[in-house]
């Protein structure tokens, strides 16, 4: 259950309550919220005076509930908001990977000549296999830097770890846990005390339930600042990278109170699908995308047959803000 | 591989070489096509005199691929066309069975004030359990056939078995193949001797490569109207009734030359997904859609949860002309 | 739920109640049964007089769950019986399909050789492409009469739809219906007026649930001799055909009252893989197994991978009682 | 491709050659062995001289393949031999996590008294959710290392995250990576520099060739002690918690050179189905084992449904030898 404690209690007995009923603790700037496993339905009754309000749920998604909150939560990226009474559908482009100062140059340089406002590039790479490219490390972080700076982007990257949680989070703008790590404790720990926004990418086998759970871990650290990132489910169906799960994006919308946003580049695996699915993405109403562009896709060191190239890219982007209009909301 | 044979060849031969190289033969109006396994790449050198054409494949995806026929195949449904040139996103809905004379003739008239010209529903229900409701049978085709006479609709309804596949082809005006039957040789080949446009639905735990290989039992039999129907596959998500294969869409659309339709309702299994998921379907740029809607889901005897009552129903479809335009189609 | 009437009651008084109650209605030899939905959770007061017995349940899955009857079903097949209080694990082999005369009598010869009473064989093949070897048909089947004349043995083929379920059942002594007909109606109903033992393969896209709930549909018409057969589900994995569902097993063991047997070899789809499988579905301790063995695996026009040679099963079927023995059961 | 270089050949020019072909390079004991991308077929000319032998792949599977080593790799825990010429199989137990001082050495005793060499207990739970325990962490190692010392035991315990590996690897004899890890490279990277045996668990959204990959990054840092231990896949079926993939099994034993452990109660997640898969698993001839027991499974504080009671877990421990015994393999 959900506890919001009255106004003005003390520390240590806020401390001592949250004790008590086996509860983590955190104050959202207003509130303090004390929230424990979903199996307990009350508060014992020598509490009761220190509680504001309470909510019981049937499952431990809580603080992403809209039972708790029922407006979707606000996230400021740069100058633009996503959620909330915000319409705004936001665009992510970039390389899978950064590669070199000329290739992340070249994608920073149009995703400025677009007016798109954020970069994605990965530099710890989690590949599957040890023998192929594993991304430039903390070289391509001070690369992306480099973007932001002359190019006035937000920057967006991912951990593929905990061994270098804290480096990725201190140059990012926004987190990005992939779908590997989605379940790693020791990632979202970390991006609960980060206080950025953090992007959490759904596993390729993970169920909404965990999916949103795994938020959970963050939310109940402090940090509201979490988006959820479908991209693609691993079924049974191999003529496709994955199978991106709109029905599961429904779900989300209904129930949970976080900005939703979408890879169909990932799931699809395949460039010439992307427009397409995009297209749909943007049609489902949602928070924003990602979409995997590359100056020279076949050349890329990771993700060759799935990125964009700009020309591509530009005409598909052209598309988005007619689609995103006929819904009542409005591409950035 | 597909053969072309020259024009004038006698029965007979015809015949003989379809033999003497193990294929299924029919005549398309213009030619006739022979087709064996596509692991056959030549033609024995003492019928090439005989060919005009042929065509090598990689898998026995033949008929049904763009390699083939590069454009997608014409479909016509009363005075509307679907395929080819054709611009057009059609709309099927009606409820998932026929239940009563009231009930049907509400869903009905329904189509007709909106305009829409194809009306759907049950009678023969592939239902999981044999303690449900299991459909009005004959009883429910008849009910059909007075609403295509009173309403000027367009009826299409589903053949839950061989056992009676003949009273159904003759009922409807497109022959619907359901999921669970998708395998289903008996009500394959029966549909390919029928003449009538097929919507061929992907059985939920069917490969795009089985999918699209059912569709050739009945192209082989030379009844090229065929519709391949996407409307959710089974993955481990449960929160959704199935997970609708958009990918699997865009794989449909780039290698296949059947038109696409979706059915986000049976996909998605809750009514309150099935708006978003719907606009996401259009923009995907497909040539058709079922939906389920009832006068009264609460009350229905079967899919209760998933189908639109009328003003929900009403709401959406007002929004789909817009997304269709908006990439170059029309929604009819 | 399921209604047991008393002795005695007149046959017009049996429908009139099973009308009245919505229920499905037949005589098992000793009693008239009743079975409607599991949502009915009671008899109406003025039949009350009428009833010996009822039986609650929480799903659909009723004659065959083991709180209707607790000790597995029995089954004949030949001298031998399956299921009750036998300890019998019955060995079924033979190739995927009758390919001719000689090919079918050195399986049959095999089989005696062995002394393994029950021969099986398809002769209408499910095949997903049009343009593969469909089977033998009728002639087939007329291959296997010979068979069981000459050698002694049973007889299990499968219905692959229900336009030729007639043909198959007089033919055969154990129908078979296979996983691509698992939810076929026109066939279940077949086999539920047929009197002869049904093994039903569980579809590779279905839940446990559906499975038994197929048998529901043979059960609900009279006949109890239904065998349950698990070949493998369809997951994410490609390097093996298919995922045998042991774990799927154990639960139908605990919960289900009638015989499981188990088919390692469509599971696996390589010959390599299926002596550790079938060792493994022994320790299981299960009904009965059905394993694919052909003279010349190479040359056959079917799953020529999975087919086991006669050597190689030899071997295999050596190893079994031994390991049937370590649990209690006995190899036949 | 793997390179065996010759012997002698001095350290600046073993890595000048490894920096050349992009290839990971270790000290196996005798040989400098060089592992680059399985796309490379071929050692430039003007290395050639420095070659011994080398090894050609289709896929990044190349140290784990039987195409490289073709017996299974020698692998000792405690002063038992797994894989190599061994015949036998290893019974690991324990309870889920540790709890308490109480509870672990109940189980410790129990091991004992079973002549069971190697107890598993979890300190760092990987829970889906942020409200349930999370394990008694480095305590719990605490207690662990209590245990070995009193009673002999070899311990086995997991790592949850990177951001406490080298507690765990130095508190452990052997390391365990969870199934949520197994694409951890911060994790697995330690565990190829740790140079203990480690147990690696297959994700249960993890292809075979992903699973064997992953062991590779242990490999390709010298690290040969890896032993692959199946779990469960994650498929559509709900009625148990996973699905134990023995056709995967099948495939890992013929063609990767790892020993191969299972752990059936993770899969089933009930456990009345453990004694039965158990056995089938020892009947798959395979390496060693993993079951949950605990001195009272119902107050476990986590997998408390899959746990066996001592009593449970003892019957079924006296039926395996005599399996084991009939395939030629010895249960230890």
């Amino acid at each position: 259950m959900i506890i919001h404690l009255k106004e003005g209690i003390a520390e240590n007995k806020v401390a001592e309550i949250a004790d008590a009923v086996e509860a983590l603790c955190f104050f959202d700037g207003i509130t303090h919220v004390l929230v424990n496993s979903s199996k307990v339905k009350a508060v014992p009754s020598h509490f009761e005076e220190f509680v504001d309000q309470q909510f019981i749920f049937d499952s431990d998604i809580q603080l992403a509930s809209r039972d708790y909150l029922k407006e979707t939560r606000p996230i400021q990226i740069g100058k633009n908001q996503v959620g909330s009474k915000s319409i705004n559908t936001l665009m992510i482009t970039g390389p899978c990977s950064v590669e070199s100062q000329e290739q992340i140059e070249a994608c920073a340089a149009f995703n400025q000549s677009l007016g798109i406002s954020v970069l994605r590039a990965g530099c710890f790479k989690p590949r599957t296999s040890p023998y192929t490219f594993q991304g430039m490390g903390e070289e391509g972080l001070a690369l992306l830097a480099e973007m932001r700076a002359k190019y006035g982007l937000q920057i967006i990257s991912e951990i593929r770890d905990a061994s270098h949680a804290d480096e990725v989070i201190n140059a990012v703008d926004i987190v990005q846990v992939g779908a590997k790590a989605m379940y790693d404790q020791g990632i979202l720990r970390k991006c609960g005390e980060s206080g950025k926004p953090v992007l959490l990418k759904r596993g390729f086998g993970a169920t909404l339930q965990e999916f949103v759970q795994a938020a959970e871990f963050i939310l109940s650290l402090g940090n509201g600042q979490v988006i959820l990132c479908e991209r693609g489910i691993r079924t049974f169906e191999t003529k496709t990278r994955f199978t991106i799960d709109l029905c599961g994006v429904a779900y989300l919308k209904e129930r949970v109170n976080l900005p939703v946003f979408l890879d169909p580049s990932h799931a699809m695996g395949y460039a010439y699908g992307v427009p397409d699915l995009t297209r749909a993405c943007v049609a489902m109403g949602i928070d924003g995308l990602l979409i995997e562009s590359h100056p020279d896709p076949s050349s890329a060191l990771s993700d060759a047959s799935q990125q964009l190239d700009f020309e591509s890219f530009g005409k598909l982007f052209e598309t988005l803000p007619g689609i995103a209009n006929t819904i009542g909301r409005n591409m950035i």
